[in-house]
């Protein structure tokens, strides 16, 4: 393992989120940090890059020496331009969150937090998403350790192209967490609703709201949450089905 | 197959490019169609959603009887906001499209024509992304036979769950088209390169840039389109890596 390994970290919730500086925290025990993380809010930006607009860059501080890149622009965007522009050499490893809220189940494909660590990937960089299960604040430290653990494992065993650790941290101290269980991604889908309401000109407009079913499938990422456990779900995006094509085949355009 | 099909045509170039009114215009000689697009163009956003913002709607109308649903919002959105509270019933189909501009290879990651499939797909509609190889005009109308073709073999057969089309068209006359492929999604990948600029007030801002590779492997996407065939790819969103489990379950946490 690089003893001083170059460690990029993002996130969706904006490079001055509570959960960013706490993954900027634990990293700096491992390795050299370059922040680049979206200027703003940007949750549930799923894989969106800026290819019509400009991106402008601002070099930021806080707290304790906390420093980076603030990115007029999405996750992905910040990790693209990061390793492309940025940082002087191609990082060891990309980290992003710590979110807040759970990325579970369907929820990675809108995820702007995995979406940053599918960016790492297909760039062939090993990269690990953590969320933490609490939409508020949190328990981040339990979520730090964690986090630090993964992350060294990760430079010490490396990750088969392609793959991504999506990690999610239950929202409770580190003592409760029960342990670690590698788990599959789980059933747990949002149910959309939406309200129409009328502005002060008559108007219409619509919010999405909802909520998100449970999941009950033994393995899942979701199941292991809700009994305490840190999930680590290996993600890929090799999404050709190759099973249908025959069928396809067969269909005689 | 039901004689009048309920029609979702949707797209991420806007709902006035002229690739969704070609995709309408086929689609009016098999069923009843609502478009609900977004109001301006929303290229490469991926499976972004819109959580946190109003999202507003407005009924709007073109030449020879086409009108629809203009959404300030994401592709993602316009299917979740037309499935939910805009159309009457579930739809029968999902179309998306007719895109300027391939989408083949890691392109399906990026973008919106084939995320708005993707998301009738996880509300369990069988759905279909139609793309063109061209950015800027290119030639419709053999995009709208096939588009035709294909969507009355979707009505016929269906689709299994969780699985969508993703149908690339060369920039050819319908005569010179060779025929129908079915493929797997390719190597083709965008390089990105940054362009670094400073602006009249001496700020920096970067234009993401960079170009396609080529693909080369036998039965992708990449390489029927460049023959000059139409491209059909079964995509499925299934993203647990299950094979790596149990060597993550070695790595003693």
């Amino acid at each position: 393992m690089n003893k001083n390994p170059n460690i990029l970290v993002t996130n969706d919730d904006g490079i001055f989120a509570p959960g960013i500086y706490a993954l900027w925290e634990a990293m700096n025990e491992i390795g050299q940090i370059t922040v680049a993380a979206p200027d703003s809010e940007k949750s549930a930006v799923g894989h969106a890059i800026t290819i019509t607009d400009p991106i402008r860059v601002q070099e930021v501080s806080g707290k304790n020496g906390y420093n980076g890149f603030a990115v007029k622009g999405t996750p992905a965007d910040c990790v693209k331009l990061a390793c492309s522009a940025l940082m002087e050499s191609t990082p060891d490893i990309v980290v992003s969150g710590i979110n807040s809220g759970a990325n579970m189940g369907n929820d990675v494909i809108y995820s702007g937090t995995v979406s940053a660590a599918t960016e790492g990937t297909l760039l062939g960089i090993p990269s690990v998403a953590f969320s933490l299960t609490s939409v508020r604040g949190g328990e981040l430290t339990g979520a730090q350790a964690v986090a630090k653990n993964i992350v060294q494992k990760v430079l010490e065993y490396g990750l088969p192209k392609g793959v991504l650790l999506n990690v999610n941290v239950p929202n409770i101290t580190y003592d409760k967490i029960k342990g670690i269980k590698v788990t599959k991604l789980g059933n747990r889908v949002f149910k959309d609703s939406f309200e129409k309401r009328e502005d002060p000109r008559g108007k219409y407009y619509y919010w999405m709201s909802g909520e998100h079913s449970e999941d009950n499938e033994d393995g899942t990422d979701g199941v292991a949450v809700n009994d305490g456990f840190v999930s680590i779900t290996p993600v890929h995006h090799r999404l050709t089905e190759h099973e249908y094509i025959e069928t396809l085949n067969t269909w005689n355009f």
